[in-house]
């Protein structure tokens, strides 16, 4: 049984390396965050499987992993999902402390997530996310420089991983221009749930499933030919779109949209992204669930999966319990982006700390070694010792019974360390040890009483 | 329904502070961890439930959140479990690539761990856990060196954390030791097992159980005195432990602890730690498992639950399918452990990151503020500007109709920072901004093209 063990499938062993990996993202995500003033919440890795209902339906039961929680004294057991996205528990924070929170809300989180879907390539059963929101916002224009400094702060960490604009690009649309999409085609008013329904799932339904739509929900036939267009990948902007449409006053859908795409470009712009943006009229993932601005990271070559998405949701807060208050944000999921950044080679080269100093110890005892690693470890001067206080120094030895000086200055170099300090018996009887820079191989003979000045010196 | 929506119990919201704390606590754990040379791993967050029976037994299921994973096709769902605790995990890992990684493994971690029990004082049903190990060691000399190291990293985390050896102590005992207590008392070499098992539940069970446990076992007089001596507390050191246990040799029993108690204290001292432990016979629970060195960190007073656990336990890694490999760690818990903090008072006043500037904009538009922003987040210099570069800024703004100065000025100091950077129109116009300092309430007024210099300049 025992040598069978396997992690589950969809999940992933962090090894130092990966490890690694992971923490660089994490981190830099961290940072990015915060320099654009947001700060880091969470809640719980699993909430009552009925808060996951209330944004995504009973449809999302069948893609979580649900359990039962110990039975009260009744023998109700309480039912819970690990948490597949964070938004219904950010909501549920954000709605039980609305009147006491400082406006703007700006957080962040770096949850890990779940799904209980069959793993595909970039996902996985657990993932971790970079979830990022902005809630307030008392004008439509504040609200608006919400919308554009979420998608900058989106950018801007995708920036500080090493991706540029040619290898990303934020894809964007706006629930307010497809509504007038359907106006000029004649949807009537009272049919846009539904036309927003099946435009979010256009992509995955067959012909036939399409047709039965159209014939339950009674579509006219100039409706039909403008979903089956959008259903073909054929673009709204184009001339030939609208070529067998009767009707259809093209400038009057084009205008909003460029005037829209002048002022984000613009704004993007002097926010440091210029060229980063570009208008999709095939963004409607999403679209029945936001309310105005949506927009998609999009890997600019290649079969990937979204980098990330996201947009506002002005009824998030109020589905939870709390007033209405204006939402925007968006969510990045680790296991796509770590396909881009290897594929795109962008992942620095030395992400494991080096050590500082590797203690070659050939005396009889350890006691020495280790009272000077403790040294290294704690290292921080005061004011007596004419020396600037600072972190103390990543300080290991081998742990062999070997005296061998060659061969444990072998396994110093392999550690990677930078520094060696030589523990011999001869010279430690003197109280002096030998200091080696591991790099130019240059060595030098040093009081041990001075150790800590020289150690520091040494890697200045 | 949308109203009542709470977190379940024994679970925790991480509003920014909370979470503030949590991140100071894990970002002490890790530094601590890599500059004595570990390195970070992880797993998934839930495993087959068949692997926490390995180690603890298939009692450990009804102390567990577990649930059926997706059917396969022939309708079978695996089983699966949140993880209690790291150590099955990384047996799992180290045992997979055992011949592969560089000896001595010295693994970190900081799990997320779930307990499906009910939720207690100082124990939560979700936690966050410190996760040390050390695996390898090709002679008694070197695991005991192992030994120490991980017990000096555990105070090194908490010194670091601002508790002293006044706060906490460490209390250690071996199976050698108590073994050797044993074999004075008379327990047969055979009953070593049964009695450990004892030794490691005798607080939790009643008279009634103990006596049926003496008698289905056949314990004579002289051992039914002895673990009813221990049952009732009291301390084989002292000599009213053995007032009436004939035969014993009381001295004999006690040389080993004072020479034990000798030479870790002098290898403690020698790593900084003079004075932080303390041999205990109580220390007993988890001897069943542990195979040599033990110890938890107790609070010196109050009533809390042990701050961490651990010792030696050299058949972990062939338990779980690797290669014969000793082992060494420990585990401490956030709960009990932010408890404690708290008690103390050692957490740091500020842990929010205090915003650098923050822009009043009293402009037309938010253009301006904007572009301010976005190069005050990404302000590195490169040497062409004559100063050196460094990590952008954290800088934020309001985003109120307002342009009333003053009342944006009470918001930026609200917000913490430490400079504003006032937009007015007619100095704007002049291609100059105001600077003011919020704690010193200085300003003045500077051209907007050397901004960047002159509030790395403030900032210094």
């Amino acid at each position: 049984m025992a040598t069978s063990f396997q992690s589950p499938k969809g999940t992933r062993d962090f090894y130092p390396q990966d490890m690694a990996v992971r923490r660089y993202v994490e981190d830099t995500w961290r940072k990015v965050s915060i320099r654009h003033g947001f700060v880091e919440v969470d809640g719980p890795t699993f909430e009552f499987l009925d808060l996951y209902k209330i944004k995504s339906g009973d449809e999302i039961v069948s893609q979580l992993f649900h359990f039962e929680g110990r039975a009260d004294k009744e023998g109700r057991a309480e039912h819970y999902a690990l948490r597949p996205e964070f938004t219904p528990t950010l909501a549920r924070m954000v709605a039980a402390k609305a009147s006491s929170l400082p406006r703007p809300i700006k957080w962040f989180s770096l949850p890990r997530c779940y799904r209980g879907e069959a793993p595909q390539k970039g996902r996985g059963r657990e993932f971790g996310q970079w979830n990022v929101d902005i809630l307030g916002g008392d004008t439509p224009e504040a609200r608006r420089q919400f919308d554009l400094e979420s998608a900058a702060l989106c950018l801007d960490g995708l920036r500080e991983l090493g991706l540029t604009k040619d290898e990303v690009v934020l894809l964007w649309n706006d629930r307010s221009l497809v509504e007038h999409l359907f106006a000029i085609v004649g949807v009537p008013a009272e049919r846009y749930p539904f036309a927003f329904y099946l435009l979010d799932r256009i992509a995955k339904l067959s012909p036939e499933q399409r047709r039965q739509l159209y014939t339950q929900n009674a579509l006219t036939e100039n409706e039909t030919a403008f979903f089956e267009k959008l259903a073909a990948g054929q673009d709204p902007l184009t001339d030939a779109f609208w070529a067998d449409l009767p009707h259809a006053d093209v400038e009057a859908y084009r205008k909003p949209i460029l005037d829209a795409t002048a002022s984000i470009n613009a704004a993007l712009a002097a926010m440091g992204f210029d060229g980063w943006a570009r208008y999709d009229a095939s963004i409607v993932r999403g679209l029945a669930y936001y309310t105005g601005f949506v927009f998609e990271i999009a890997a600019s070559a290649g079969d990937l999966r979204a980098v990330a998405g996201g947009g506002r949701y002005d009824k998030l807060v109020e589905m939870f319990g709390g007033p209405s208050l204006g939402a925007t944000g968006f969510g990045m999921g680790d296991m796509v982006l770590s396909v881009l950044l290897q594929e795109k080679n962008k992942l620095p080269k030395q992400l494991l700390p080096a050590p500082d100093v590797f203690i070659v110890n050939a005396l009889d005892t350890p006691a020495a070694a280790q009272k000077l690693l403790a040294a290294l470890r704690a290292s921080t001067f005061n004011a007596d010792r004419t020396a600037i206080a600072r972190p103390g120094l990543i300080a290991i030895t081998s742990y062999k019974a070997s005296k061998n000086i060659g061969k444990l200055l072998q396994d110093a170099s392999a550690s990677g360390a930078k520094l060696a300090i030589i523990l011999a018996p001869a010279e430690f009887e003197r109280g002096v040890v030998k200091l080696k820079n591991l790099a130019t191989r240059e060595e030098k003979e040093i009081p041990l009483a001075s150790i800590l000045e020289e150690v520091h010196g040494a890697l200045r």
